[in-house]
C-alpha cells in the first residue's frame, strides 16, 4: 500500500483525540486521497465509524494493515508513543511541538534512520497560504527591523487543555512557536535570541506571556506572545527592508508587500491539507522531515530569559 | 606560522581574564609547545610582561602575527567577540559552555565554515584523566541505573562572578554542564531528560539547584547539582550495570571499577593542557569541533523543568 493508490490511501491511524485532531486533522484526513482513516487510538474517545483503541498495542493487533500513524497526543507523552510507532515499523506523523525536549525527538531521528522509518515533525504554520510568497520577496531585501505580535485568548483556543500549564507544555510557547516556524522559514539569516522576559503564572508551570529580543543579520526582530489577549486576536508579523513593508496577519494566510496583496487569507484547513501531502510524498520516496529549529529557539527562550512572577491564571 | 612551529609556537591571545583564565588557561598556555601567550584582551586586567589590549580590534591593530584566540569571557558576551575573531580570519577557542543560546553557537559554527575558520567548543571535563577509561569500560556493558552528584559551595568556585546569577549564566548549570559533557561522552545510548526541578532563589535569574530525572535507553540516571554545598565537595558518578559498577570523582579524575582503578586523580590542570593539545591538532587538520550536546540538555533542563523559588542568595 502507497501514497499512490487512491482507491483506499495508505491506511493511517490518529493517535490522541483532542481539539487539534478532531478540528484540522480529521477533515484533512478525509479530504486526503493519499490517506484513508483506518483507526483511532485515545484513552477515551472516538469517532463514528471508525475502529477505535485505547493503545497503539490494541491497533497493531488488530489491524496490521495500518502502516502509519498521526500523533496529536501533548507533548509530554508523544515521544513514548513515537517510540513505541517506530518500533513497530509505522511511519510516523508528529504535531508540533514535536516533543518535549530537544534530545528526545533527535533520539527519535536516530530511531527512524535505523529502523527505516519516515518520521515527520510537522510545522504547520510554515502551510499557512502566505508563507511561500513572504519568503521569496524577502529573499531579494535586507532586513531593517521586525515585530511579531502573536496575542491569543487560551480560554478560546485551549479550552480545558491542562497539560499546556504543566511542565513541557511551553504555555505561550505552543502558539508561539507557530510564529518561530514561519520566521524560520521565510527569513533569509539565521535568527538569534538576545534577551528575553517569560511572565509565570504564579500557580501555573510554563509562561503565559513573554517578550523576546532576536536579531537576524544586524536588523532587530521583537517578539511579543501573549495568551491574555481579549477582543480582535493577532498573530502577525512586520518587516521593514530597504525596499518596502512586508506585512502577514492571519497566522500567514494573508500577506501584503509594498502595497501589494501577495496573499489573501485562505481557510486555516488548508494548512493541514498541505501537511498529509507532504507526508504522502515523504512516505512514497522514503524520506524523513525533521527540522528542530523552532524548537531550539523555544528551549534558548527557556534558558536565556528572565523569569518573571505574574497574577495566578485560573480557567 | 603552524602549530608545528616548535620554535615558537602559534600565537595565541586570551581574550577575558576572569578566575578561569588565569587559573587554567594562562598555565596551559604557557606549559604548551604549540602555542606562545602573545597578548591578552580584557576590560580592566593584564598579565606581567604580556601586551595587553582591551579590545579585540587594538590587538588586530598592533599584533597582526596572532592567528588564534581562547575566549574566557562569560557567555553572555561571548558571541559578539567570537563573530568578531572569526570575521577577522582568527581560529577560535571558546571556554564552555559556548554560548548563552545554541542558536548563536549554531550560527557561529556556519560563520567559521564559510570563512575557512577553525572553531573550537571546549568541554574541559571531557578531558579529565579517566574518562577515556569509563568510557571504554562502559562500552561493553548494560548500565542498570546511575547517579551523578555534582554539588558545590557556588562561594568558593565561583567569587564575585555576578555574571553567573544573570541570565544567561546558567547558574548551577554552569559547573553542571560539566558533567553533561562527560555523560554525552561516556554513555554508550544517548541520553534523555524525563523530568525536572530547578530551584532559583528569590532574588538571582539562574537556578542554585536542579534534581534531573534522565533516561539513557532504559535505565535510570539521576542527576543532582547543587550550589550550596559546603564541607566536602563532590563531583561524582555512579553506574551500576551487568557487570559490576563504575565509580568517577573528583570530575572525571578518578575511576574505579569492579574494585579496580582505572585512573588515579591528577591535577586538574591537565584538563586544559588536553585543550591546548586538541586545539593545535585541530589548527594542524584546519577542522572544527563542536558538539552542542551538554548546551542542548541544559536548555532541555530549562524548557522541561518545573521552576521552584528558594532562599535568596546571598554572597
Amino acid at each position: 500500500m502507497t501514497a499512490t493508490d487512491t482507491l483506499t490511501g495508505t491506511p493511517i491511524a490518529l493517535v490522541g483525540l483532542g481539539k487539534i485532531a478532531i478540528d484540522q486533522h480529521h477533515p484533512s484526513i478525509l479530504k486526503s486521497g493519499a490517506f484513508r482513516l483506518a483507526a483511532t487510538v485515545s484513552r477515551n474517545a472516538g469517532l463514528d465509524g471508525i475502529p477505535a483503541y485505547t493503545s497503539l498495542a490494541a491497533l497493531l493487533d488488530n489491524q496490521p494493515e495500518v502502516t502509519a500513524v498521526s500523533l496529536c497526543t501533548p507533548p509530554q507523552v508523544r515521544h513514548a508513543m513515537a517510540r513505541e510507532a517506530l518500533e513497530a515499523g509505522l511511519d510516523v506523523m508528529l504535531e508540533k511541538p514535536p516533543g518535549a525536549t530537544i534530545a528526545e525527538v533527535e533520539a527519535l531521528t536516530d530511531l527512524a534512520a535505523a529502523r527505516g522509518r519516515v518520521l515527520f515533525a510537522t510545522w504547520h504554520s510554515r502551510f499557512a497560504a502566505g508563507v511561500p510568497a513572504a519568503k521569496a520577496w524577502l529573499a531579494g531585501r535586507q532586513i531593517l527591523r521586525g515585530t511579531i505580535t502573536w496575542r491569543e485568548d487560551v480560554r478560546r483556543w485551549h479550552p480545558g487543555q491542562r497539560w499546556i500549564w504543566q511542565a513541557g507544555g511551553l504555555g505561550v510557547f505552543d502558539p508561539g512557536i507557530n510564529a518561530l516556524s514561519i520566521l524560520t522559514e521565510i527569513l533569509p539569516a539565521p535568527l538569534r535570541l538576545t534577551g528575553a522576559e517569560l511572565e509565570f503564572p504564579e500557580n501555573q508551570e510554563t509562561p503565559i506571556a513573554a517578550r523576546l529580543s532576536y536579531l537576524t543579520g544586524a536588523a532587530p526582530i521583537a517578539a511579543d506572545f501573549d495568551f491574555r489577549q481579549e477582543g480582535p486576536q493577532s498573530w502577525a508579523m512586520e518587516f521593514e527592508t530597504d525596499d518596502g513593508v512586508l506585512s502577514l496577519a492571519d497566522g500567514g494566510a494573508t500577506v501584503s508587500a509594498g502595497g501589494q496583496n501577495l496573499s489573501q487569507g485562505e481557510a486555516l484547513g488548508s494548512e493541514y491539507d498541505g501537511l498529509y501531502a507532504r507526508f504522502a510524498r515523504l512516505i512514497a520516496t522514503r524520506t524523513s522531515e525533521v527540522d528542530l529549529s523552532p524548537l531550539k529557539h523555544v528551549a534558548d527562550a527557556f534558558m536565556l530569559g528572565r523569569r518573571l512572577t505574574t497574577d495566578p491564571f485560573i480557567e
